[in-house]
């Protein structure tokens, strides 16, 4: 029995020593797949299974260099989702074209809108014109605010049985009396390029698995990282609120990504001392200037998902919008931080967008 | 343009007032509910959905108390998931016979078992032995190692036509050459006792959603905590290993539960210095004693789901288990803490029998 124990010992250490060699190679073809992208490759993330890695205790970390707190920086980059949004969205408009010229199809995506609330309003708004701009057909089913939850749902359906439809949208939140996990799980998973339903969610959260979408505001913020050159794997991550829509599945991203990960929300003491050790900043509280300088590292890298609207008799309408972060005390600590707005609001069209069409050719299998 | 905006704001603190209010109220209704259980009641986990908290930034924090960092302690109390677990297993075993009694009918458990591995034959030999004592009727399919996909497909269909099985398992891990994924996507959500069905993972870690089932590892490390008194709301939660069968799934519950949560991986820099922060650790790893004192703050509360079989001549197998944490040293630090064998364990059978009872009422309409 104590031979037989340590020959198990033995293989066991020859299978690690082989999964290091893995892992080496896994590292060196992650870099290398993020510093290429083919004519048709939009994104640079990867698909998620493609950065899964084996748990390996102990023998990964030399693997990932440390870099040593940066003293502050007095210049901070500034990073423009505005331009990088334009940048994807023009690469999925010749995307788009391409496959109408060679296949006769393009992307279409369906809207469904409830009430007149104006945010919502807004943003079905600018998705819409989004869409228009890529060359990706939309359509819009409006209900009134006190429509009945079966209208919604037999809408619902003719989109998911319309071959013309890849995406289908659920603009949220919806009115108090509609059933919203009902109506979501009702969205086909192969439409779901929100990527609320629980499937994909979670296939999100699990190694090893593949979501057929990622929502599109974490998806945004882990592209603004990777386009910004920003290391993930092995950094100090603090994502701070937890919807489901934000927080949740960009720490679920972050994960995936080999971050070490910790949701901070309003039950948390001290969230303060928690992200001042954060090498990336996710915020997402949606609380005006509630990250002020002492919550943050220097040298940090800093995604604000917050926006909201504050009085300013000084702006046009009186008001403006502001994130969860102190913008101008960040400035002078993180090393790089997108602005409010500009930063992750056109992202999220922009991976709309990318979802859609991503739908479009797996249905197609156009590449 | 400035008054409505300003009425917007009004209103809004209002409305968090009123918010407050029902958290107030929550944290009391909690608080009853884990100090209170019914004949019927079998666990102290509430459902997930009624730990639900409004997310209001920088309110709720005066509704927890904090608790500064204990002194060490020379008596951490042992929590003995053997003892626990087998108070549970009695409940469970006499709501099977009141359901025997009151509708002639008793829960049933399938497992796939695939090849000969000897740890998935001893586990599923426990497993069989926990429901003949339970009172619930139990059937394992067997394959050879080298059995077909489909053969495991047909089973596993046939288990999730037949009306007398109530729950199926499939014991993990599966030889290479079976596609893990496509099996487990086949189990019955409605019989998905193991939790391992990515609709259960997705409605687990969203906020606002009930899985059918919460794996059996995780939900019996929670319920060790509940049992033991421990708070959860508020507290540091630090999850080592990020599998998707316990690490994944116990940090996604205590963060349902309100803790802040983060998880170390083998990719994470300096795992001690954040560990050693933790109110709560919940190890994973299969690392035989990773975790040295220097790991634990004093007071923690450790639960320790490692389980290794390390090289003993002493021993009269030769070898013994071990967990992740050095049990000796943690003992003179912490205030609480699992033993392997005897904590989480006997925990994860005892959590398996619950969810087949549970499955089997909820399709019979039984309380």
């Amino acid at each position: 029995m104590y031979r037989k124990i340590l020959m198990r010992m033995r293989m066991r250490m020859r299978m690690m020593n082989a999964t290091r060699k893995v892992v080496v190679g896994w590292a060196k073809e992650y870099k290398r797949y993020l510093s290429t992208t083919t004519t048709n490759q939009i994104l640079l993330s990867p698909p998620l299974v493609s950065v899964d890695l084996p748990e390996i205790w102990g023998s990964t970390s030399t693997l990932y260099h440390h870099h040593p707190s940066q003293s502050p920086v007095s210049h901070a980059k500034i990073i423009n989702g505005k331009s990088i949004a334009e940048e994807i969205t023009s690469r999925v408009a010749s995307n788009v074209k391409r496959m109408k010229e060679s296949i006769g199809k393009v992307p279409g995506l369906a809207v469904i809108l409830v009430g007149q609330r104006r945010d919502s309003l807004t943003y079905v708004r600018n998705k819409i014109k989004a869409c228009e701009e890529a060359g990706i057909k939309s359509v819009v089913a409006e209900f009134p605010d006190s429509c009945a939850e079966e209208d919604i749902m037999t809408s619902l359906s003719k989109f998911n049985e319309d071959p013309s439809v890849h995406g289908i949208l659920v603009q949220l939140p919806l009115p108090e009396h509609l059933d919203e996990e009902k109506i979501l799980n009702l969205v086909s998973l192969e439409k779901d390029v929100d990527g609320f339903h629980p499937i994909n969610m979670g296939n999100l959260s699990m190694r090893g698995r593949e979501p057929l979408f990622v929502p599109c505001t974490p998806k945004g913020c882990l592209e603004l990282l990777l386009r910004s050159g920003v290391e993930i794997v092995g950094k100090k991550a603090v994502v701070i609120g937890r919807s489901n829509i934000v927080g949740l599945p960009i720490a679920l991203l972050l994960q995936r990504h080999h971050a070490t990960v910790t949701i901070v929300h309003a039950c948390t003491k001290n969230p303060e001392r928690i992200t001042c050790e954060a090498d990336i900043v996710v915020t997402a509280a949606g609380v005006p200037s509630l990250i002020r300088s002492s919550w943050l590292k220097p040298g940090a890298v800093v995604i604000d998902v917050g926006t909201c609207p504050v009085e300013d008799p000084s702006a046009e309408y009186g008001y403006r919008l502001v994130g969860d972060v102190c913008y101008e005390e960040a400035l002078s600590i993180v090393s790089a931080v997108t602005p409010v707005p500009g930063g992750v609001g056109p992202m999220t069209i922009a991976m709309l967008l990318c979802n859609t069409l991503d739908s479009a050719k797996r249905l197609y299998g156009f590449t």
